[in-house]
């Protein structure tokens, strides 16, 4: 069971040995993380597996749902491991990966992490987590001065408040924005005469008690998925969650958010919030806040911003002035382990009145005893790790300045990416960077006038092959595995809405060089070549466009 | 900004560096990670403080809400977490700290840890995680043999089904409990006729259209507050939760739950779960599961087992018997980090049937698209980090066997742990272990006569003093940091259900001794000669009530 013996056996001492000795400095693990600490883009290089293996080959490796009957030493597994797992797994620090929203990670996050999982703290409350707690709270504290920019009394004040939380730490953005809906639903829904509020007396109650016919969540047609889930598990149903209408930047228009609230009254809908995306998945978009905030006063609605993926940009002193109005909002989620880099599982919501979070406050007899300063009496999860350590750590260390020099960046070098696609003949940029992040395709120049031109049926046809095309080159270019982008569908108001597939870019990692988007686009380029047969469609209907 | 250079400071290249050069091998941080390496335990020995300093001290080191201006070394930053971070958090893998359900880690499970960290996959869809998606559809797939042993078959059918799921993987316990908690309302509130459903319509219009005047959900008095959490965030209200009566062993009475069951269907209250709990947080106690299953069955209810902390017993063959009736659960709880011995933020539900999380399948255009074997179609939490590595590898290399040693050497040195207390004039055992749990307290023989003999009043107030002392002798001890037990309130049966506060404690850990044991006793009753004039207190009122 441990690798310095000589056969795996099961006894009581040999799983002692299993928690009180060390692999030894020769041991096979001990030589893989040696070799993960000295280079991990050459490692990785070294075991990822360039061309991708069908998912239903890789699944045979873990068919097995037996539990083993016979220990296995550990360098046998940690080989075993190597060969099937991290083999196989996405080289997500690589600079021509530049589809996920993850990119790479600074080298002191990987000690530290070890030292954060060695260390196992429990956050749920002060009993097991001590000095994590009020780091966490700090955290929170910093994330909210962030947006906020409350005064050093505010802070000190309430950042480690008993009875107060500034924002919840989470495992991401999902779980970060449920709690704010479920906060602001609790709000909505409070207690009220006889009525003791939707968390003792359920939904169905307090829809009786207040009158509502439904309940309402109002957002832009680029809101995150996380949402339609957030309004399944509230009770408020899929159907509450309103599509507001988005312009040709795919930012929603306050015009329609006014006129959806207005129909939602004359219903006796009641909208329970309106969230603001800082930073759509799919486009990199804001919507206009400011606008959203002063609609959210007058109607007194809770506002919610979306900004897990944008809302780093506010570390950048030149570009913050993009979410101007945020600090209107009443609850801001935001992911440190998207634009802040730091490992996966590292979310978070704030809320702009230290008291708000009340409405979701728990207690029990053994834990979370009311005047504990337990973060787990406001936060949706049990148990959770110290991730906020790591946060804190690359607050330090990055420092604000640091962080702005990696968002400028990711957002220039966007705009070159866009400028060099928009010089390209045969590439159509779909939609213009905002933050890091823009759209485009591959389409001939031949193709664009067909369908400038085609009649709707036709284009609707020229369309979808053009789409098939889009498919297959991203599809292929991440099989291949020297590069990744990923894709999504769009309905761009320059194709009068039609459904678009395009390539997607994220252009976060510092290591990302403008060689590397000129290979990536050649490569594209070179896929294409490699369907010939749907490129003679699409060229022949082209022709037949052109000339008709 | 990295250490190897003369000052911190701000410019792209540095920033570049930290992506690219790891830390030195002589780096304050890599010696850090090298000591806590070879040493966990006299590690943190050595660099967490003994005496416990007040929460309100340690908050100072954490209290400024900006982030810094000017960037810090990574050897100068490690020094600060050493010293404000490390220095004050809890030492959870000590032999002597006794009073939580995470306990140490196998060794092996640090540098794998920093693999997956350094790996940084997400496993919401394939795209982000490859193997990894598989490598968590198997351990799913062996927690769930390992409670239902379906057959071969049944695994090969459904284990890589991509419109299937066995279970999901979590963070915790409570995103466990609330799972299959949304998935039991959603199937008691799914569609039907020109009803869409409560994901679509939600709950309002649910319970219109089947008529029920509120939705229930029964568990016995012990219950993790958890549960109360779910009944809030569903939409069901903490009053829809409803209390089962336990017996003299904590667990749930199922006369009275049947009873309970009869009065909400009067009141046309539905109940959507019956929750049984294997391993109570409090006492360890598990529940009549297979009364209750059947119970359930007869009543066409979902039946949900919380097994957070004493499923892992399953993997014990002498004792998996305790958890008998758990295989006829629609679904399972299993905290990895309890007793499973795996890093915070392991846990699990299991689901009996494969199609039976269907009801809170999302999509997305970008995401989860359907007929995708992405994982994040069926969870609760959005992006996940590859935590499941960390079971797989864990189950290979302790193995079956290995972990049944580690069940029954904690249940034994339970039992052996009740027998010593038994054994001492002034110690009373509260809870028998049925796991590796069981609570006590410090009572010396004459009070305890006092308290049997004494009226009402007396009573209570007697009680309560020796309440008081229970607090101080764990608090104390807890501050001095040689040792930890937890507590909690109890009302037991052989003291007529008055509140009684004892002291906690759970043996999972391996490296605790007898030794350790009764040292623990001995300084329990010492840290009681300190309070004298408590103590004072207690025995004047003893002899009064004896001599009355």
């Amino acid at each position: 069971m441990v690798s310095e013996q000589k056969s795996a056996d099961v006894s009581f001492e040999s799983l002692l040995r299993i928690f009180t000795v060390p692999e030894g400095p020769d041991s096979t693990l001990t030589q893989i993380e040696a070799k993960l600490s000295q280079n991990l883009n050459e490692f990785l290089r070294e075991h990822i597996v360039a061309e991708e293996k069908p998912l239903k080959e890789i699944e045979k490796s873990f068919s097995n749902p037996a539990i083993p009957e016979e220990p296995q030493f550990v360098s046998d597994h940690t080989e075993h491991l190597l060969d099937t797992l991290v083999a196989h797994s996405v080289h997500t620090s690589s600079p021509s990966f530049i589809g996920h929203m993850t990119s790479a990670l600074p080298y002191f996050l990987m000690p530290l992490s070890k030292i954060m999982i060695a260390l196992n703290q429990n956050l749920v409350k002060v009993e097991t987590s001590k000095a994590f707690t009020p780091l966490e709270r700090q955290v929170l504290g910093m994330l909210h001065r962030l947006i906020y920019n409350d005064s050093e009394s505010f802070y000190s004040q309430w950042m480690h408040s008993a009875q107060h939380s500034l924002g919840a730490f989470c495992s991401g953005g999902t779980v970060a924005n449920i709690t704010a809906l479920w906060v602001a639903r609790n709000n909505v829904l409070r207690a009220d005469g006889d009525f003791n509020g939707v968390e003792k007396e359920g939904l169905f109650k307090a829809m009786l008690h207040y009158g509502y016919k439904g309940l309402a969540v109002l957002v832009s047609e680029r809101g995150h998925y996380s949402l339609k889930k957030a309004a399944d598990v509230l009770g408020i149903g899929q159907e509450g969650l309103i599509s507001v209408k988005t312009d040709a930047d795919n930012r929603l228009c306050p015009k329609d958010l006014k006129t959806k609230i207005a129909e939602l009254k004359e219903q006796s809908i009641k909208p329970i919030a309106v969230v603001g995306v800082a930073g759509t998945t799919e486009t990199g978009n804001i919507d206009p806040l400011e606008e959203m905030a002063a609609i959210c006063q007058a109607e007194h609605c809770h506002f919610h911003v979306d900004a897990a993926w944008g809302g780093a940009t506010l570390m950048s002193n030149h570009y913050r002035h993009l979410l101007r109005g945020i600090e209107h909002a009443d609850s801001v989620t935001i992911d440190a382990h998207k634009q802040l880099y730091i490992p996966m599982g590292a979310g978070m919501v704030l809320f702009k009145k230290p008291d708000v979070m009340n409405s979701i406050e728990h207690h029990a007899q053994y834990i979370l005893r009311k005047g504990s300063k337990d973060l787990g009496s406001r936060t949706l999860e049990g148990s959770r790790s110290g991730m906020a350590m790591l946060v804190y750590a690359a607050m330090h260390i990055i420092s604000r300045p640091g962080y702005e020099l990696l968002i400028n960046q990711g957002i220039d070098k966007a705009k070159q990416f866009a400028e060099l696609i928009s010089k390209q003949p045969d590439f159509e940029l779909v939609s213009e960077p905002e933050l890091c992040l823009l759209t485009y395709r591959y389409i001939p120049e031949a193709v664009k006038c067909a369908l400038e031109k085609a009649n709707s049926a036709d284009k609707a046809e020229l369309n979808n092959l053009v789409n098939e095309l889009t498919k297959f080159i991203q599809k292929k270019q991440r099989e291949t595995g020297k590069s990744f982008v990923s894709r999504t569908r769009l309905n761009p108001n320059q194709w009068d809405r039609m459904a678009v597939i395009v390539f997607r870019v994220v252009l976060a990692n510092p290591l990302t060089s403008f060689d590397i988007l000129e290979s990536v686009i050649e490569e594209q380029r070179d896929i294409a070549s490699q369907a010939p047969k749907l490129l003679g469609r699409i060229m022949d209907l082209t022709n037949q466009i052109i000339h008709s």
